[in-house]
């Protein structure tokens, strides 16, 4: 059993804001990350697949994992704004935790429907949202 | 003669759009950088300072250099959205490059201010918006 | 449940040199870190969070731990000499990995009074003494 | 109980390809990493060794991991092909993970010879191919 | 006046070799270089091209000078011996100066073609070969 | 022509302190990096040495450059204190503009002993305290 970590860019904007909160209480909570018109980051991420490896000296084909990658997070997050082209964040606030989360359960469904009868699994994903924060999530867990 | 360099950082949203062109125009132009509500990045912003060394073994008190950043740049761009909330962008668009120009014409300005008899120089910066592209702009060319 | 990591820094010296050995022993023991007016690092300092996603799409307020982790560590030990001016550091060796130990033990203690009633934890800490050396220590290991 | 990562480096070619397979097989499975003249990369290999804090201030004396780690691995493969001049590969697709397992397979039975009467043990090695992909393997699996 | 500056990788093995001089000679000059399957690095490119800002905000429109790159460095030299790949290599020797200078020409030449009325400028190129050692030619000096 | 920039490492600690000023005047300037007992760091030192491509298709053997820096710069301030250890720190003080001017001077005044008759030169050397600080000194501006 080994675990292959890839590691994925995208560069989008969120702002911090539970509607279901007060103006004050969004910026007491959030502080600067509630500025009303967002601000945005470089998102790094990285995907850890385990496995055994298998005949071809690998735990699984990068190319499925990046092409899974490419259309579950690239093509839907990357130069957007979290809050306004996101379906996922219309209510949820879009924290880096949440994100993660997101994120981890497209991934996760996606890959099973690749791997029906078992085989490598996506076991964590490492959200990072600047140098100094990054968020981990194991999908055991989920 | 020698050259300090400090790096700081700052969060913000953009969206690239020439007002006076056409939608579709700004859309072939820009590319994924003109998708409507704007995206983000981690800036890195590195200010270079050019000088003698002085009695005290340095070119410039670096607490000087950092108030200014914070005051001038940090307080002024961080987790905000260049498009709303910079009054320099409200007509311009926020490339990286106009707002190299932007960051450098106010340090500049103040930094003189600041050493109005001569002394160092602030001689250069470069502003990072992502890994893999930066722009750098010597001050002695504004 | 998802695992939020900080990073921060600190520069501080130390020189390795055990009061109850010999100094012959102590050089052959620790080699060049055993100079007598000992050298330094810049320290990077990671503490991770566990926990569950609260109301405010967050594991915790990321304010409370930079707070603790200013008042406890960067205060104590930036821009300090481990050896004269830590009081731990009085008898014991001033490894990175009992440097280690020490930070874990004073974060942990405070963190369980901000959180008498359970809550998010700190469930690690990693210190860099350098690019090539780390070092890591869960906390249910204390 | 405390883990210490230490990280080295090693240039090596290699061209992945298998033996058993069809020339256009192998183009299929593994792209451009099967072009005939092979290419490479800057490996980054990290050892991480667990165990308690002995009287020294430390898991285990740096020098005697760096020691073996010399005489195993960067004696071995930098600056070589890892298809020509690896014994382990001559019939071996050399994948970073098998490669991960290889060098894996050395470092614990060397390690077990220095320390027969247990104390530190290396827990897990990762093995980094580009900045954009990793491979960590943990020893108590092999 | 700006610079631009753009950060491509690529991934190629090469060997040291002077075919004119002695088998003693090459290992005497070149050392672990010189091992007679060779061995590989990724690459890191950084090509800076400089000019006015133009009415879109910008030096150049970056998807430009991407297509360039991938078109003459990338495609020729990614996942490729530069001994035996590379025709410019055939004869010469694959120091990192000699790609360095086979790149900048190569670019050089085509952007001259892009740009024939004048414009922005290919300034300079920097090329990493490991962490530890890069390399940067101004073009002017071609 | 073209530059060769190669990076080395260095861990030391010092002391920000003018002995001809007072004890409050010293805190005054030197603020944090003026506590008694000192503090320290992970130095980087980078030296780029210019010239033309030799028949060997080098600009310099870097083996001749590594033993140099070994020699000049890692034995002799590699762990150690600046002002306790390094002789030119016993009056002057040891701020990183300071220590680069020495660094330069000592490799300057050697390599040209090792080239009498010309031949490449080390043009700049750049000396990083963090990563947030850097200086660069130009050997022609000595």
């Amino acid at each position: 059993m080994i675990q292959v970590t890839r590691r994925y860019r995208f560069s989008a904007s969120h702002r911090l804001h539970a509607p279901q909160l007060s103006e004050e209480l969004n910026r007491e909570i959030y502080g600067k990350c509630n500025h009303p018109f967002g601000h945005g980051h470089n998102y790094i991420l990285e995907v850890t697949v385990g496995g055994a490896i298998g005949g071809d000296g690998r735990v699984v084909d990068p190319r499925r994992l990046d092409c899974l990658v490419e259309q579950e997070v690239i093509q839907r997050l990357d130069h957007r704004s979290l809050n306004a082209d996101v379906p996922e964040f219309s209510e949820l606030v879009p924290t880096t935790e949440n994100l993660a989360v997101v994120i981890a359960g497209r991934l996760d469904a996606c890959w099973k429907q690749m791997f029906p009868g078992g085989g490598p699994r996506i076991e964590k994903i490492r959200l990072e949202e600047t140098g100094n924060n990054s968020f981990e999530l194991k999908l055991s867990k989920l």
